[in-house]
């Protein structure tokens, strides 16, 4: 399959690390960059038939309108894009933006859940045809929603979709409704955010009647990606880690977002739950998200722990992390792309545990020390054909 | 072979490691402290057979006086061992002491080294048959010295014998005398320092004559332990490190050795080499050790890691260590000692490239990833019978 | 005045702070220690009739049992205190311990604040008798309290003294009642807690009836300190500072404390207040305080500062600060103690502007740089006589 | 004098400090900026009779060709000058480097020092008459020189005089071959690096015959900036410092230099004076400076201090800064220049000692503590007329 044409359908297409992936996958195709950043260009993923950068079609919803040549500017002024690469991929960035559709907003939609994925699916389905591909995969790069109530008719596809043909119902968040979409136009959907999305039961259920795989979900780029290195660490060296205290300094539309404390939540539970993963339950764990808008698309993370070694000594270790969330975003949402088509080319279902590697919050999977994940992901993918 | 007494013979015995190491191994064997810091009381090495705490009879040389109880006192003000701790362990802290003979001094010996070491294998023999020991495992924690100018003698043993009885000429730095007297009685030997010590192919003809196992060198316990372990995350992310500082500041009688710049050579030398392992030629890695008497026992690292990501976006990873080195290094020698018993009862010869887990500069293994480290330890673990 | 007899009785005579001014002030006057932290002692209060150290008689009111000893025994555990100085001073902390009197506590009173109020007067009077004391300052050390609402008897003395006197009423909390009682008693009242003890019209206006000085509030010693030192000097060279974000670490009774956000609220409205004061209104500012058992009286404060320069670059400044509340706080108690005497002596009254430089809110002033409240400390007390 | 045209001529003048300082000046003119980093916009100079910006003219000298546009540019990708900026101020730019004339290099030089000063000063002289202009104040920002051995000629003008006279010797480093052309071109003169420059008796004793004021030397931006304002709190506390580890990372030119041992000394030598002014002898205060040449125009420092309070208790401050040293530098430039032509209009001679508030290593005085440093100058300022 590796010279298929393969579709990556971005929700949240006009956003900070949408842009930066559709920006950063002209460079690539035009050989204006190294693929630094990239997982799957490692001698690791060397016989692994994986579509091409040039195999790679963009499309995409969302619900605001700034063209992606607009955006990509501001990208540039933060130091996400390089200002001279611009001018080089202007053309290919209005072509990308008129393959961006309106996305599903539950405050100005008019009539059922199922209505408005069937036109989700829809504006997929066009994609696909249009440009002949042999799939798309569907990756939710959208803002972060707050967790919503857990309600039976997540657990049970056939309710679910009784409820979703209700006009006076929105049992889905709007990330769920894009998986909805995604898996009914048979397509492979990836969750990048810690929105609920594809992890519903119902949607798993979805997803194995229709043969198809999924993976999940929270990018892992920052401080977690350091955590989940780190306190393997502490471990197998017997050190007994007491505190584990992190705070997290965000700008851009991520932090307005995340000021909101009921969208917080959703990243620090996911956060927090692969903390007690990794180290049990004993470690005090403070973790805050703050909005610092002048940071812009810098996102700097200050972690300290505390930790007890032989005979009860006292030590220290402290981290300060600054990165550019795109940067690290971006590239790895183009892995997964790869990926997951290889995936569902391979004829695999259900959640890609296999894919843990990326993720702060893995469906399909318990493992969060990051070699493991490693290991597992180059083991998975070498079975790959 | 779990219950057979075992030695452990500790070269530069009255120092900060070893003094903690036989304050701790008393604390352990009175049930006085949790073996925090001990990677052998880990689950992975629940069926191996190895010494038990109750098995290890402590002795050892050292050049200088100071009682061990005397030292022990001064670890608790810099907060390396509890004050509480010091009167449950005094009287056996005595008779460790009575165990301690005087150690090779080049300056004030008279006679060759080849008598140098004939005493010293004499010494630790007559501890052997005293104690009526299995074997003795005999571990350098001595101070760090300078790098030593490569000889021919280094590389043969007969030509090293030779060198070594004859009284005008010290062809051996006193780590490689220790290490020489040690495999002549007969003992598997363990470097924990950076000296040369027995890593010189002389003494690795040595060892294998004499079918024994040795192990070494340089103890991983602070920055260099989070560089084996940070640096394959952004291998693995493919992410590109441009520049890795490192400031090391230390006080105790360490800081004081390591200011002289030709024995900071030892240790640079040492973690450049990892770090060169672990991310090639390409990074610019500057590296300071400086000595702040003030710190005592403390030793803070500081290191800024620049890094370039997707489209060449720059970021960066800060990290500040605080650890008391003794803290870390003592329940490592308990391990080392544990294991490397263990494998001399299974018979193994030679450089033990297994144990490179431990150190900074692991001899028979070029592997510097922690993790890879720590499954290959496993995996030799559970094969010990 | 420099050698009357002057007490100094502290409200929470029993926790960390008091007990460390207690131990300390004991191995001052018997010459165990230098007075390093003690600001009193530098050269710029050379000529200034302070009280001396072996003029200071110490008792308090304190809601727990703890005895002295055995807190400081618990102080010595996490470093606060030098082991080797318990010996030294363990009989004259049980004399101190017997100068400590219950404290008013609203929970377990019975009867009116007044009652409440005129029984811990009394025992501040019996003190001061019983000693031969020229004068006694009152110190509050006690754990934070909640912010109150304000009420209308907070504005106007004689409508609080009505409300005081009647026994089903609570109009001040715990703080006030000891300052109303410090006043009554002709005692001048020094608040080094963020609760509101003394800040209240109707106290001034009792304070400045019975002709009595006062100072407070909320000791400067970590965070605040460094950002009245720091501000003024991005002010001074004419950089925009954009953000100050803060996390505070803390373990201790003030961690618990500060845990609930109740309390949290003081000492945060506290701080935010000084920066405002120092860099106007347009610097985002989140700051947390978390507590984290494990670390004891160790207060660990991150603070990140981004700031714009010259065409609008983008800088960064990060402080880490590990510092022992109670070692910091210890020293000011005393020589607040010693200052706000020599101002009764020489007829102060009122709030005392000029000791801004130890607090966090000032009583009596606006100004918050360090410099600036340094300079003025030291012509005030130039002017003493 | 406020109006008076005035000229600022660049040692250095296509360096990285000149380029930001005249792009920045542009752009202050254009009104395209906020004056952010200059402090004689702050209010304390309100009334001082300073050249405004469109009074000043820029010119000078380097011994490089890159053109001043083709310098932005890279300062621009280096996030030093903001992208949109260039083009608005691009022929002001060109404009600008016609008047740069090429510096005095002692390798390719033909003739004697004196024939070299006497070119540099027709410079100058030419520039101002053909501009018309009141005065010119002349800085030195180009690359630091390693510290000189002293000579007797150093300390007597017309022994100097004599030996630059003869074209076999070169008895000044290229930065006093400067600071002589400058004086004898009746130029006041500012030393914004730590090279030798005007910091020799000959050469006061010129300024002095020629009526002329100076001020120097080494720009205070970063590191050092921070010591000058934290030293005196810990002084002011009675908290003793025991150590101060600096460890400073740079790219850019200035890295590369400072990377030469013999370089790096005039810098390390300028720091250490400081600190020791600041705390007296006692400190253990190791620093280091690395080059990093991929940080490109940034510098970060990490400080690490060790202090101990009451009772010996032990605590730290971490300091990290990350800065833009051209940022940083270039509007002090602009504030020299103004207010050394303001003091050559009132007729000041000899080393401006006010002005301490810039330098690391200040002539004419002996104060380090930045908040006196600063009320001298508004002093000072305040004075002018």
């Amino acid at each position: 399959m590796t010279d298929e044409p393969t579709g990556l359908w971005l929700i949240g297409a006009r956003g900070s690390v949408a842009t930066t992936a559709i920006s950063g996958l002209l460079a690539l195709r035009a050989g204006l960059t190294p693929p630094t950043g990239c997982v799957t260009e490692r001698p690791e993923f060397a016989g692994v038939p994986l579509p091409g950068w040039a195999d790679l079609v963009v499309g995409g919803h969302d619900v605001v309108d700034t063209p992606l040549v607009k955006r990509a500017e501001q990208l540039a002024d933060s130091g996400v894009l390089p200002h001279r690469l611009l001018g080089a991929i202007t053309d290919r960035l209005h072509a990308a933006d008129a393959e961006v559709r309106p996305g599903y907003h539950p405050v100005t939609h008019r009539g059922s859940q199922a209505e408005a994925a069937g036109r989700l699916a829809a504006d997929i389905t066009g994609f696909r045809e249009r440009h002949g591909l042999a799939r798309v995969v569907v990756v939710n790069v959208s803002s972060t929603e707050p967790p919503v109530p857990a309600t039976p008719e997540h657990d049970d596809l056939a309710a679910l979709e009784e409820a979703l043909a209700d006009p006076t119902r929105a049992v889905l968040p709007p990330s769920s409704v894009a998986a909805y979409a995604a898996l009914t136009a048979g397509c492979p959907f990836v969750d990048f955010t810690p929105s609920t999305g594809i992890a519903l039961p119902a949607l798993d259920e979805l997803a194995r009647r229709e043969r198809l795989p999924y993976a999940g979900r929270d990018g892992k780029t920052g401080e977690t990606l350091l955590r989940t290195v780190l306190a393997p660490m502490f471990t197998a060296r017997a050190l007994r880690v007491r505190s584990w205290a992190g705070t997290n300094l965000l700008g851009g539309g991520d932090g307005a977002t995340l000021e909101d404390p009921a969208h917080a939540d959703s990243k620090l539970e996911s956060k927090a739950r692969g903390l007690a993963a990794l180290l049990g339950d004993g470690v005090t764990a403070p973790l805050h998200i703050d909005n610092v808008p002048d940071l812009g698309e810098q996102k700097t993370a200050w972690d300290h722990v505390s930790f007890e070694g032989f005979l009860g000594a006292r030590m220290s270790l402290q981290l300060t992390w600054t990165g550019l969330d795109s940067s690290l975003a971006a590239p790895l949402v183009l892995d997964l792309a790869r990926l997951v088509a290889a995936a569902h080319a391979a004829g695999q279902v259900g959640a890609l545990g296999a894919l843990a590697f990326f993720f702060k919050d893995p469906l399909g999977s318990d493992e969060h020390r990051f070699a493991e994940q490693a290991r597992e992901l180059y083991r998975w993918a070498g079975e790959l054909t």
